[in-house]
Protein backbone atom coordinates (compact mmCIF):
# COMPACT_ATOMS: atom_id res chain seq x y z
CA UNK A 1 0.00 0.00 0.00
CA UNK A 2 1.61 3.19 -1.07
CA UNK A 3 2.33 6.08 1.38
CA UNK A 4 3.20 9.25 2.80
CA UNK A 5 7.20 9.44 4.27
CA UNK A 6 7.07 11.55 7.27
CA UNK A 7 10.59 13.31 7.38
CA UNK A 8 10.27 13.74 11.46
CA UNK A 9 8.99 10.12 12.10
CA UNK A 10 11.75 8.41 10.14
CA UNK A 11 14.20 10.51 12.76
CA UNK A 12 12.42 8.89 15.98
CA UNK A 13 14.01 5.53 15.03
CA UNK A 14 17.23 6.27 15.26
CA UNK A 15 19.55 8.93 17.35
CA UNK A 16 23.02 8.71 16.78
CA UNK A 17 24.82 11.85 15.12
CA UNK A 18 26.96 11.98 11.67
CA UNK A 19 24.90 8.68 10.55
CA UNK A 20 22.99 8.66 7.74
CA UNK A 21 19.46 6.36 7.20
CA UNK A 22 17.81 5.88 4.01
CA UNK A 23 14.03 6.55 3.64
CA UNK A 24 13.48 6.64 -0.39
CA UNK A 25 15.15 5.82 -3.57
CA UNK A 26 14.40 8.06 -6.62
CA UNK A 27 15.75 6.21 -9.67
CA UNK A 28 19.76 5.75 -8.83
CA UNK A 29 19.24 8.28 -6.00
CA UNK A 30 18.79 8.60 -2.13
CA UNK A 31 17.06 10.45 0.04
CA UNK A 32 18.74 10.01 3.47
CA UNK A 33 18.27 11.96 6.91
CA UNK A 34 20.55 12.13 9.37
CA UNK A 35 21.44 13.99 12.46
CA UNK A 36 23.70 16.42 13.32
CA UNK A 37 26.25 17.73 16.17
CA UNK A 38 29.12 19.52 16.28
CA UNK A 39 31.65 19.57 13.55
CA UNK A 40 32.21 17.01 10.80
CA UNK A 41 35.33 16.89 9.09
CA UNK A 42 36.39 18.71 5.69
CA UNK A 43 35.71 16.34 2.49
CA UNK A 44 34.88 15.93 -0.83
CA UNK A 45 32.74 13.85 -3.35
CA UNK A 46 34.61 14.13 -6.44
CA UNK A 47 32.08 12.39 -8.56
CA UNK A 48 28.80 14.05 -7.14
CA UNK A 49 26.97 17.33 -6.28
CA UNK A 50 25.20 16.63 -2.66
CA UNK A 51 22.27 18.37 -1.52
CA UNK A 52 21.76 19.40 2.16
CA UNK A 53 18.06 20.46 3.18
CA UNK A 54 17.08 21.50 6.66
CA UNK A 55 14.37 19.16 8.18
CA UNK A 56 14.72 20.87 11.56
CA UNK A 57 17.31 23.15 13.68
CA UNK A 58 20.21 24.98 11.80
CA UNK A 59 23.59 24.39 10.18
CA UNK A 60 26.31 25.39 8.56
CA UNK A 61 28.15 24.61 5.52
CA UNK A 62 31.51 25.66 5.93
CA UNK A 63 33.49 26.08 2.35
CA UNK A 64 37.17 27.33 1.71
CA UNK A 65 36.14 30.43 0.39
CA UNK A 66 33.19 30.64 2.33
CA UNK A 67 30.20 29.68 4.86
CA UNK A 68 26.52 28.41 4.05
CA UNK A 69 24.09 29.20 6.98
CA UNK A 70 20.82 26.53 6.86
CA UNK A 71 17.39 27.05 8.91
CA UNK A 72 14.33 24.54 8.18
CA UNK A 73 13.37 25.24 5.15
CA UNK A 74 16.07 26.11 3.49
CA UNK A 75 19.11 23.61 1.52
CA UNK A 76 22.07 24.40 -0.44
CA UNK A 77 24.01 22.10 -3.20
CA UNK A 78 27.10 21.24 -2.57
CA UNK A 79 28.96 21.38 -6.00
CA UNK A 80 30.69 18.08 -6.77
CA UNK A 81 34.67 18.03 -6.12
CA UNK A 82 34.40 21.34 -3.30
CA UNK A 83 35.87 20.63 0.03
CA UNK A 84 33.05 21.61 2.78
CA UNK A 85 32.45 20.56 6.40
CA UNK A 86 29.43 20.62 8.03
CA UNK A 87 28.79 21.78 11.33
CA UNK A 88 25.95 22.48 13.66
CA UNK A 89 26.10 24.29 17.31
CA UNK A 90 22.93 22.02 18.47
CA UNK A 91 21.85 18.92 16.70
CA UNK A 92 19.93 19.73 13.78
CA UNK A 93 17.87 17.52 11.80
CA UNK A 94 19.33 17.18 7.92
CA UNK A 95 17.55 15.38 4.20
CA UNK A 96 20.26 14.35 2.23
CA UNK A 97 19.54 13.89 -0.97
CA UNK A 98 22.67 11.95 -3.30
CA UNK A 99 23.63 9.19 -5.53
CA UNK A 100 23.37 5.76 -4.06
CA UNK A 101 26.53 4.99 -2.69
CA UNK A 102 28.05 7.97 -1.32
CA UNK A 103 29.94 7.69 1.57
CA UNK A 104 29.41 10.70 4.23
CA UNK A 105 33.26 11.54 4.42
CA UNK A 106 33.91 11.33 0.66
CA UNK A 107 37.58 11.44 0.43
CA UNK A 108 38.27 11.82 4.11
CA UNK A 109 37.56 8.52 5.57
CA UNK A 110 38.55 8.66 9.05
CA UNK A 111 36.34 7.67 12.27
CA UNK A 112 33.36 9.61 10.94
CA UNK A 113 32.50 7.57 8.00
CA UNK A 114 29.22 5.66 8.63
CA UNK A 115 27.87 2.53 7.12
CA UNK A 116 26.21 3.26 3.76
CA UNK A 117 22.55 2.36 2.27
CA UNK A 118 21.14 1.38 5.62
CA UNK A 119 17.78 2.15 5.41
CA UNK A 120 15.15 3.12 8.09
CA UNK B 1 28.68 33.97 -2.81
CA UNK B 2 27.34 30.79 -1.53
CA UNK B 3 23.98 31.14 0.04
CA UNK B 4 20.70 28.94 1.20
CA UNK B 5 17.71 28.63 -0.96
CA UNK B 6 15.17 28.98 1.04
CA UNK B 7 12.05 26.73 -0.24
CA UNK B 8 9.18 29.35 1.01
CA UNK B 9 10.67 32.73 -0.55
CA UNK B 10 10.91 31.10 -3.90
CA UNK B 11 7.02 30.49 -3.62
CA UNK B 12 6.83 34.54 -3.58
CA UNK B 13 7.89 35.31 -6.84
CA UNK B 14 5.35 33.49 -8.61
CA UNK B 15 1.72 32.65 -8.39
CA UNK B 16 0.19 30.42 -11.04
CA UNK B 17 -0.65 26.69 -9.94
CA UNK B 18 0.79 23.91 -11.92
CA UNK B 19 3.92 25.83 -13.23
CA UNK B 20 6.96 24.67 -11.65
CA UNK B 21 9.94 26.66 -11.35
CA UNK B 22 13.16 25.10 -10.84
CA UNK B 23 15.52 26.62 -7.93
CA UNK B 24 18.64 24.12 -7.69
CA UNK B 25 20.27 21.17 -9.93
CA UNK B 26 22.17 18.45 -8.36
CA UNK B 27 23.96 16.73 -11.71
CA UNK B 28 20.84 16.75 -14.13
CA UNK B 29 18.35 16.41 -11.28
CA UNK B 30 16.05 19.78 -10.60
CA UNK B 31 14.79 20.93 -7.58
CA UNK B 32 11.58 22.39 -8.62
CA UNK B 33 8.64 24.41 -6.26
CA UNK B 34 4.96 24.27 -7.33
CA UNK B 35 2.18 25.42 -6.61
CA UNK B 36 -1.00 22.95 -6.95
CA UNK B 37 -4.29 23.64 -6.46
CA UNK B 38 -7.72 21.42 -7.85
CA UNK B 39 -7.20 18.04 -9.82
CA UNK B 40 -4.30 17.74 -12.14
CA UNK B 41 -4.37 15.18 -14.99
CA UNK B 42 -3.68 11.36 -14.73
CA UNK B 43 -0.15 10.76 -16.22
CA UNK B 44 2.71 8.89 -16.22
CA UNK B 45 6.80 9.44 -16.87
CA UNK B 46 7.70 6.45 -18.83
CA UNK B 47 11.76 7.25 -18.09
CA UNK B 48 12.09 8.18 -14.60
CA UNK B 49 10.63 8.12 -10.26
CA UNK B 50 9.60 11.56 -9.30
CA UNK B 51 9.53 13.02 -5.80
CA UNK B 52 6.48 15.13 -4.11
CA UNK B 53 7.82 16.91 -1.41
CA UNK B 54 5.15 18.93 0.58
CA UNK B 55 6.86 21.97 1.68
CA UNK B 56 3.02 23.57 2.95
CA UNK B 57 -0.26 22.64 3.21
CA UNK B 58 -1.89 19.64 1.63
CA UNK B 59 -2.60 17.25 -1.56
CA UNK B 60 -3.21 13.68 -2.48
CA UNK B 61 -1.50 11.92 -5.18
CA UNK B 62 -4.27 10.04 -6.95
CA UNK B 63 -2.66 6.17 -8.10
CA UNK B 64 -4.95 3.81 -9.89
CA UNK B 65 -4.42 1.41 -7.31
CA UNK B 66 -4.75 3.75 -3.72
CA UNK B 67 -4.47 6.92 -2.96
CA UNK B 68 -1.05 8.81 -0.85
CA UNK B 69 -2.16 11.89 1.38
CA UNK B 70 0.50 14.46 2.33
CA UNK B 71 1.16 17.01 4.30
CA UNK B 72 3.73 18.97 5.06
CA UNK B 73 7.28 17.49 5.98
CA UNK B 74 5.97 14.21 4.28
CA UNK B 75 7.22 12.75 0.47
CA UNK B 76 6.34 10.47 -2.00
CA UNK B 77 8.06 8.29 -4.88
CA UNK B 78 6.13 8.05 -7.97
CA UNK B 79 7.46 4.97 -9.35
CA UNK B 80 8.71 5.31 -13.07
CA UNK B 81 5.68 4.22 -15.27
CA UNK B 82 2.90 4.66 -12.66
CA UNK B 83 0.15 6.54 -13.61
CA UNK B 84 -0.87 9.13 -11.04
CA UNK B 85 -3.02 12.26 -10.48
CA UNK B 86 -1.65 15.52 -7.81
CA UNK B 87 -5.16 16.59 -5.89
CA UNK B 88 -5.14 19.63 -3.51
CA UNK B 89 -8.34 21.13 -2.26
CA UNK B 90 -6.62 24.30 -1.53
CA UNK B 91 -3.64 25.82 -2.56
CA UNK B 92 -0.74 23.73 -1.61
CA UNK B 93 3.20 24.51 -1.97
CA UNK B 94 5.43 21.28 -3.39
CA UNK B 95 9.16 20.53 -3.73
CA UNK B 96 9.73 18.40 -6.91
CA UNK B 97 12.95 16.53 -7.62
CA UNK B 98 13.61 14.73 -10.95
CA UNK B 99 15.86 14.38 -14.23
CA UNK B 100 16.35 17.87 -15.86
CA UNK B 101 13.75 17.76 -18.85
CA UNK B 102 10.66 16.27 -17.53
CA UNK B 103 7.77 17.67 -18.57
CA UNK B 104 4.75 18.47 -15.75
CA UNK B 105 2.15 16.53 -17.94
CA UNK B 106 4.57 13.67 -18.81
CA UNK B 107 2.77 11.38 -21.72
CA UNK B 108 -0.66 12.88 -20.83
CA UNK B 109 -0.08 16.55 -22.79
CA UNK B 110 -2.50 18.86 -22.83
CA UNK B 111 -3.47 22.57 -21.37
CA UNK B 112 -1.66 21.51 -17.89
CA UNK B 113 1.75 21.19 -19.68
CA UNK B 114 4.04 24.16 -18.17
CA UNK B 115 6.95 25.65 -19.93
CA UNK B 116 10.11 23.83 -18.86
CA UNK B 117 13.20 24.50 -17.09
CA UNK B 118 11.95 28.02 -16.06
CA UNK B 119 14.08 29.31 -13.20
CA UNK B 120 13.09 31.81 -10.17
Amino acid sequence: MASAINLLDKFTGFHETWSPRVIAEMNDYQFKVVRIHGEFVWHRHDDTDEVFLVVEGRMTIELRDGIVHLAAGEMYVVPKGVEHRPVARSECKVLLVEPRGVVNTGDAGGAYTAPNDVWI
